[in-house]
């Protein structure tokens, strides 16, 4: 068995990191560490983990040698001990903010301070197997991949691969998230009372997961703009922009269907009957997978792309399980074969 | 004009009192205090407000002498201070536990402490106008309503009142809550990724809304169940008990009829048919009223009586504007119209 | 007292004004007709009415001459018989989509039917205030407006009213819809289990609503995107445009201002601190008000302007009121004083 | 590989059951039947199935021989062809409520009709596992269970087994339940608008699978109050009734862990800290697990017993799957190891 071990484990990431983990065919986790909770059972703060396992959190300061190390602790972190966990472990995935950007100039101007270890930038991957899956099964270093960011990735990436889009224009993404990406620590804004009920777009844009669309489809004049709804899973990117002159929806299926081809976790939805015509959320908590949609305007070019993720799956830890199945040579889908409930 | 005062006036109570009196059309608010936001404009915390008010937060060192003071403080204030709040006015309705208990020693076993005014509990009238009328229109001091309490008691009231109780069994009240009633400072219970889809029984018994219920309807063995729903507003008592023998629906109905004629926000709510046939808090956001309704199975005399409210309504803010309706010898529904929505 | 009937007062619209003319002081309510609930009373249909009012549905065919009728029918309906609708009442004010297109192209366009009573579009008055004020005091006949058309209109106000769009790009408005938009009677998609937690793109592109945001706003180039989330109550538009060269944030703040200024249920929300920072419908509903506010990207004058109402108030019902108000020569606001509920 | 298929197969049932089967290491699923969508991929329906599954829905009338036969139709048509599908099957699992009671009487008096085929009522057993573990693994036919029969039944199992409840009073069982429940043919009252944000006390009394707990746990005196609250998947029974003198939390203790170490799928939830202290349904979706938890007042032993299920898994399709598991000689969890999730 492969061992692995995660740092930073009580927050929703690493929750859901433990979940996949435990359950996974080829790997044993030996250790999981909380600052805060160090002797508590992971079903302490983990419900969903009753009957599922016995461990225990660890004091990060105990942390042994393993197989992989996943590190999903709050932003800012990873980058101060990234060269002591290099020592602890061949292969690193790292679910925060911090590795994500090539280029410490691009981190300074979103994230508002200098990186700590800019010389570690480049060695990292950006964790999205639908865009570097080849880079991936390679690496030692795998970044994470922020929600939004993946929910608009995934939407553009149909439109970039084919180069269907006239970049003269803006590319507007609207999103709407539910409450789980705030993270498991509250603030008064996400008490029931005044968070249930919400269509609260708390970003108009400048939104720091815009860096990461930016860097990965290579389009400059992106903004993303943020809406909070009642939902606790899940994250709906909708993105506009407008075609290249002459783009029909012929070429949009088969942009579309060439992207769903090539990556196990990737659907197009768009039916013409039932409930269910476009993609949503609602039904993919817990899976892994992206569903993507599409609508043209033939009249004046103007193409609405839409992605649907669980946030906390194929916008965080499912995504992080599916580069280590990559960098092990195993089955990208092992682990992750959860199709989602219905309904829910 | 009356001119009343709100301490602690940023809480939920506290903010849904002021709705109430700054659309009131005898009443006009002088002072509004609060600890945290001194300086702030009211609907900064309270954002139903604006346009309807430009009043600031007070300094509560700073109360000047009104007509009618509220307090609507968080419990086991009230009773440090009210010699000097006595000073303020001469009529004075609090909304905290501090003085709903008659006997200090009740209040200390239900609270676990002992009371700092005891002198002052048999000044105060327990501010349900439903069970005390009379008493409420001859006096000085009210004190508030638990909203569970008052779910209860009403829920009981026509049983009590006609006597129709088997005595010999145990009352048990099931009651369910929405978010509201934790009021305004959250904890990490009732961050939403954690509170919403609940159905989270967090007290089996021994609430301390319960000595309210054993004091006012006379009954030694009551035991309430609550238990936490995906809603913000609203509280549903379900009262099980036996009957006395031989008592029938008829004679139920007549008992309920005559509450609701006795008292102008108490409706029965018994239908047939639609959506709608039993009481629910739905549709009384916002509103004062109270819906009753009752099933009885006469092959074994269990009768389960409902009672829905708004919690913050007629069981908080709502009753202690009808007492103050009451008290000033003005019509009980002034300022306390508002029907409800539907749908919402 | 003035009176006033409504047709077809089954549906959310018509049980919406049922609420407001029953509260209000200068009308009574004669008859409210319902095809399918001849003889049951109005609040076996509208549970929130138990207690205010007694009144039963008539049948339409025998409607009687009223002060001011209000039409509350599905669309389509009123255009076949407002010929004889007219001799019951010299004041109309019709809810429904059917005179709210001046223009009888333009309604076969997207409503995909020729118009029944062309001649008539004429006589209307759109019946949004902020737009038509003037126009509606004088008026004999007034349309409704489309909630989420009223969403976008307001929201695009304030930079029409000051010239600030850049219309050489495209106005890109997304709305996020409650369930109650979807009207009284539900379809399979709005089954509980199916509609909660969701996020669902149902209309990407040629919303309805769409023609009267062309018309009113007097641009071409826009187009709506609907979404459907977890909520009863309150629509959110978020319109996407650039502001001409120079356009800075001040700018923005003396439009906005201007149009708060001038319209009573205006106001604009845009706070550095606090939970409701932004318009969420979340507050509103009840209310008749329309909170504004806005981000502006001054790097590329790219513009989201934000505009939060009750669909079934300002989208609908209140906006009604609010006209039949101005037609009377009362106080534009009488009967829409309700400030909203927080929390809720 | 043991061939599989389901009767009904367009249901929330027959879909929760497609999903397990579908995944499920050793079958194969031969076909799904529904009337009304033959020929559709079952993912048209079934939207979480979408990449899991290329199969259609099958006429019922071209149903082939498999080894298990899964029933998965509406209460009432099972018993009019049970001879026809014995003869294509030599094990069935019927998930409806047409062969739960052992007594034709009895299901005349819950289900006011008589029964088409009591002398097959003899030959089933009993689907819950934790109730007839020995039985069902040598059964050829098997009942499925009530979700709320379930909650209800596993609530009582560790007092009934160890024999603590005074049985001279009366169990109140009061039940919350989801929207799933329903089914997925919605009626009025499942309307988004309607049904959402509701605390619907539907049944005071007499719901049809009391009857299944008066027969599984020998109790006569039981009565289920039934109440609707806004959530999709879940149940929450909470049993009130009398211990024996002289019973104590630690005899409670020691009866609750008994059946959790005799049952998989069982598992004691009573934490003095953290957000989940009581079982819970929210964490359980998509999960097979029954949580218990309990609180006994030792003053008057009145012990409130709480049991939390997912109503479509344990309740419905998750005991089935483990039925066959039984029946086959198959490890009890296969194909039913997911954990739920967390944050939902």
């Amino acid at each position: 068995m492969t061992t692995v071990s995660i740092v930073g484990g009580s927050g929703y990431g690493g929750g859901e990191l433990l979940r996949l983990l435990l359950a996974h065919p080829e790997v044993e986790v030996k250790q999981v560490t909380s600052r805060s909770h160090v002797g508590e059972y992971v079903y302490q703060v983990h419900p969903n983990l009753r009957k599922g396992s016995q461990l225990k959190f660890s004091d990060p300061a105990q942390l042994e040698p393993v197989d992989v190390l996943f590190l999903a602790q709050p932003h800012g972190q990873a980058q101060h001990n990234i060269e002591q966990y290099a020592k602890l472990a061949s292969k690193i995935i790292d679910l925060s903010a911090d590795f994500r950007l090539r280029d410490a100039a691009d981190y300074e101007k979103w994230y508002s301070e200098k990186h700590a270890a800019p010389e570690w930038l480049g060695k990292f991957v950006y964790g999205l197997p639908e865009l570097h899956r080849e880079d991936i099964s390679k690496a030692h270093y795998i970044s994470g991949v922020g929600c939004n960011a993946t929910a608009s990735n995934l939407a553009l990436l149909p439109l970039v691969q084919a180069d269907l889009i006239d970049l003269s224009g803006s590319v507007i993404i609207e999103i709407k998230v539910g409450s789980s990406e705030g993270g498991a620590d509250g603030n008064s804004g996400s008490h029931h009372a005044e968070r249930a009920n919400v269509i609260r777009t708390f970003s108009a844009f400048g939104h720091r997961h815009t860096a990461e669309v930016i860097q990965e489809m290579g389009i400059q004049d992106i903004s993303l703009t943020m809406t909070a709804v009642d939902l606790v899973r899940g994250v709906l990117a909708t993105a506009h922009a407008k075609v290249k002159a002459g783009v029909i929806t012929k070429d949009l299926w088969k942009a579309y269907r060439a992207v769903a081809n090539q990556n196990p976790f990737v659907r197009v939805v768009k039916e013409q009957r039932g409930i269910y015509r476009v993609p949503e959320p609602k039904v993919l908590s817990g899976s892994n997978y992206a569903y993507l949609g599409f609508e043209l305007d033939e009249s004046n070019g103007h193409i609405v792309s839409i992605c649907a993720i669980d946030n906390l799956m194929k916008g965080a830890s499912g995504s992080a399980v599916q580069c280590m199945n990559l960098m092990m040579g195993w089955d990208e889908t092992l682990g992750l074969e959860f199709a989602g409930l219905h309904p829910i």
